[in-house]
């Protein structure tokens, strides 16, 4: 059976990559790294019922284990290579096992990455996925170059996917016809992992982290690794028009404060290279805002707002 | 939460690699891999209740976890480098975290293997770890060389694991003081994964595959990789005394043949080289058994035996 289930997700994820030297189906994969290219890898888990609800359609939760691994290859700057599956499912339906591997491929197709490697069992409902991606040697960017004086800057909109989870906790059923609700639930299940955001950062940005635990949190880790503080300008936070229009500015700014799973780059820069970066990342499609400053001290500070005493995402604490 | 209890499985398993650029604590890991060398992957999952009953002591379920992944390694021929561990608990208990990262730290500990990456999530107890090793490019050893006329041979002995297995579930509880019911829950346990001798047959073995699923199944994907048929001398299967004695010869030749979970090395040698594979193994301590032989045509075969009609180990038939 295990070989079966792994094989109708490697058809849809058939990928021919020179790198491959042994794909799926021997007790391990061979892979070859290209030269004067290091390796970034990183490992998430999605289980059902913490990470997304029972009932999620199966192509939502297949794109979305590889969006959260693929989006911290984004902020180490790496360009996505290899992924391993692990699958554990209560039993093996082929129609859900096809949905789940339709979204996992459709990701991984248009990142050019292929499946080399996986494991099914039998049990609760749990994904976990591995991903390997390149990064030119000494390139990768980390949390812990920030230094004082450095410009804040995010990519896209913050705050979407916690609008989207507090509409499906609400008890009032979400609208999928309204668009603003819809918009809001897409980017819950199918975050966009900034992948090329993060490979014209490279060389630019002194810092980097993906926006997966919220704002606060993640620019928290950012600052501790650096050594530094920061300072939001609440006022430049990138909300979405559908966030402030079905929950109100307030309420928005909150999302985009604490909510998590937004998989935005928080990321900063010399000042006088905020421009360039804008330049960069237009060319990428990646719409970007500045939002601080890195300052001497510690912690993220956010004057003139009240900031949630609960920020972040413990997956333990909910 | 989730950094805690990772950094009680890091602080176990701390190990300075030159080639980890980049451990723990950033989105994803920064890797080298040396000149000359490929990647062999591998991802694999234990699932409670599944893999391992109910109340199975922490450190035993740390170093299967780890164990049943560097036998895949072992079965390319591929030197143990980098591991990830993805562990989802129902409560985070420091105690029980600390035994699971004692089982797990000691075996990487024995093969100079680095954790390099995790996840802890909340859910049912299940892990799933992704392990990296070494292999000289163009070497890494599958399971698609076998050629008629080879030698089969295997590592140690089998059907020990199914015969611990058999203990615990005979509903008279397996007596720990008797050193051959030890024995056979130990190899349960704690599966020694045949890393050395993997290494030892790089340039020696046609094909190879760790004996997970049964003698039977394994050497069966063996065989439908290489194109090839096998013939077994029942006779010469590697028994353990502690098996013979507990279950008596037709059962554990029952156990070899079926039983799953051994990690014994199952591969192929031109007959010329058998001596000199015996001498290699000798010289990393590992007994070796020759078994049977490679012919044309296809499937497994046992002159002189009733073949149980159940062979390998099916996570979703169980």
């Amino acid at each position: 059976m295990e070989f079966r289930l792994i094989d109708r997700i490697r058809e849809r994820t058939a990928l021919a990559r020179g790198d491959v030297r042994l794909g799926i189906g021997d007790d391990a994969a061979v892979l070859a790294v290209p030269a004067g290219q290091e390796l970034a890898v990183a490992i998430d888990t999605l289980v059902e019922g913490v990470h997304f609800p029972r009932g999620t359609a199966p192509a939502a939760i297949g794109w979305k284990a590889l969006a959260v691994n693929l989006s911290d290859l984004a902020a180490m700057g790496a360009a996505p290579a290899w992924a391993l599956l692990a699958l554990t499912l209560p039993s093996a339906e082929p129609g859900w096992v096809d949905g789940l591997a339709e979204g996992f491929a459709e990701l991984a197709g248009e990142h050019g990455l292929a499946l080399v490697g996986g494991d099914t069992t039998r049990g609760p409902l749990c994904l976990s996925v591995a991903v390997h991606g390149f990064v030119p040697s000494g390139q990768a960017l980390t949390r812990a170059g920030a230094r004082p004086g450095d410009a804040i800057m995010v990519t896209g909109t913050l705050g979407d996917a916690a609008g989207g989870l507090r509409l499906t906790r609400e008890g009032a059923m979400p609208d999928r016809m309204r668009v603003d609700h819809a918009h809001l639930l897409a980017r819950l299940d199918r975050p966009t992992p900034r992948v090329r955001a993060g490979l014209a950062l490279r060389t630019r940005a002194h810092a980097c982290i993906d926006v997966s635990d919220g704002l606060l949190a993640d620019l928290g880790h950012l600052c501790a690794a650096s050594g530094v503080g920061a300072e939001l300008d609440v006022e430049t936070l990138p909300l979405s028009a559908a966030l402030r229009t079905v929950f109100g500015a307030a309420a928005a700014r909150e999302c985009a404060l604490a909510g998590g799973d937004d998989y935005e780059l928080c990321f900063t820069v010399s000042p006088e290279d905020v421009t360039d970066v804008e330049s960069a990342l237009a060319a990428v499609a990646c719409p970007v805002s500045r939002i601080g400053r890195i300052v001497a001290g510690e912690g993220v500070r956010v004057p003139g707002a009240a900031v949630p005493s609960s920020v972040g995402w413990d997956h333990f604490a909910r």
